[in-house]
């Protein structure tokens, strides 16, 4: 049974394992307590996060060992051939990767959502991989805090390189951004149409950009795209670590340029490592979760009550009129929300 | 007397206007009585924050009649003389140009602080024109939060081109671009160390590049730069409202440039009210300070409390030792804070 079934029929099971239950299927990386624990993660329920937090608290200690990367780009790319391709080639590296999805869009959600057995199709057969489509419950805030979990349970279950996917179009990426180690963008030949989906400033995220689709009619073009996007990003600002970010062709179709992919990626953590930064990276990923994690839980707690919602709109209603200015309505959200 | 002088002198003295006497000296133009009200706007004291809630919710109706713009740049790349150039054009015009420094390392900020004369010597003497250092005081939260507001009684005061000005290292871009309608880069020709100190995604949020200094023998090299530039440009995103950001030379020295500068803005002003667009950004600009402003004073009240500076303290701490993940710590912190 596929990862990505086992979660479906799960969602029409009753979860009332404990935390310790869970957390030691994880640790013998049994990938259906795995899943049923992140279903749980993903609950809203006041019962079930108690059981989600405690079961974060067990596995934190033993997560951490494992590459976070990034996968961005708009719909048509090729994400879910190129993760197929990716995720495949680390299969038979010996590695064990995880694939998660933020935005419901994602090629792995529609995948699943829709049935769609032929995306990641040997990938999700694989018993190395794991495979996670996005909640397709609420806000973004929800999501994001949600996959910052999944990724350290994933961790704690043994998978050794984490694949997070995002659309490239929303405000997701940079969430993501704050939570892997390395960005990767996937782009196709031709600077043209299919730029525009992209929101402004993922570009400059990157480090490493991808020509997919890098075959048959399209090579000549991604060739010259290759030697465009490497001009344009000697313009951009230099990296924080020293890192130049990379632009690299590839076929996911023909399975070409997946094993370069993945030694610009190795070579950019070996720069880590040589540098001493991964542990300050990964310290600073826990304090961007924390910050992040505060918002989306008073986000929470005021749409749980609907008397701070009602005020919130009523505030936003007199800021647009001119009544308020946003300073005084915050003031008093804000007086209103927290104990003096 | 010179606005930035009179700012100085003004600390000293006690402030003891009611919201009603600041206002009224606003609505006339008066710009001593606008500095003193920017003075009670940056305070933390409660009695001054509160007459300061007063007075923007009634300058908020007479503001808006302005255009925001950004201007950014690392130190080095001739700021100050370029908003010198530029301001003077402005008053010439027949605009009012207001000056604000969102980072206390700012051009505007340093000469003034310094008491260096010689900066914005003859922009600073023009009655036309205000210039507002930044407050030295407090974090970029608070210090943006304060910007916010002043771009609010500038423009009650008769301004109507604010310029922000911050040096493009720090967190302060993201800020001050949800603040502002047009977001201006300076750079230099030849994109090798100058860049160095740039953030990451600063260049695409950039509606403007303007080459500055291309003058002498920096000639040849910056209209070279240009060309680059602008072939970069044509790989990035488009923008949300179909405008493509343009590469432009300046001499602010020789003050060349500085007109074709005003054309490409006023040309991006055209654009938005062709679109209809302007109205909504305007409107976005007040949710972003709505959310900034409750994420600030969120963060004065934990900060004024001792009790729950020492508990952060304590759950930071613990996330770093992985005893707790931040999701958990998150949860204790948001339920001591919040009234049930």
């Amino acid at each position: 049974m596929s990862p990505i079934s086992s979660h479906i029929n799960l969602g029409k099971r009753k979860l009332h394992k404990s935390a310790k239950e869970y957390f030691d299927g994880i640790r013998k990386g049994d990938v259906s307590t795995l899943g049923q624990a992140i279903t749980v993660l993903e609950s809203k329920s006041q019962e079930h996060r108690s059981t989600a937090l405690e079961l974060l608290d067990m596995c934190l200690p033993f997560a951490g060992n494992s590459k976070r990367i990034g996968i961005t780009g708009v719909p048509g790319v090729g994400k879910s051939t190129f993760i197929e391709a990716f995720g495949s080639f680390l299969v038979e590296q010996g590695h064990k990767p995880a694939v998660l999805a933020v935005d419901p869009s994602s090629s792995i959600t529609k995948g699943s959502i829709l049935g769609d057995k032929t995306r990641m199709m040997s990938l999700s057969k694989s018993e190395q991989a794991f495979i996670r489509p996005s909640p397709s419950m609420g806000s973004l805030g929800g999501v994001s805090r949600a996959t910052r979990e999944t990724i350290i349970l994933c961790e704690a279950a043994g998978f050794d390189i984490i694949l997070v996917e995002t659309v490239g179009v929303g405000q997701s990426e940079t969430e993501v951004h704050s939570m892997v180690d390395f960005f990767l963008l996937l782009m196709l030949a031709g600077a043209g149409d299919e730029l525009q989906g992209i929101k402004r400033g993922i570009m400059e995220m990157a480090d490493l950009i991808v020509i997919n689709k890098a075959d048959g009619d399209n090579q000549e073009a991604s060739k010259r795209a290759k030697r465009e996007y490497k001009n344009a990003l000697h313009l951009f600002p230099a990296h924080e670590y020293g890192w130049i970010p990379d632009v690299s062709l590839c076929s996911s179709i023909e399975s070409k340029g997946i094993e370069k992919v993945w030694k610009i990626i190795t070579s950019y953590f070996e720069l880590l490592n040589d540098k001493n930064i991964f542990d300050q990276s990964r310290s600073d990923q826990l304090s961007a979760w924390f910050h992040s994690s505060i918002n989306q839980q008073l986000k929470e707690l005021i749409s749980d009550h609907p008397k701070y919602e009602k005020l919130i709109n009523e505030l936003l209603n007199k800021i647009q009129t001119e009544e308020l200015s946003p300073s005084s309505a915050a003031h008093t959200l804000v007086h209103q929300l927290i104990k003096e």
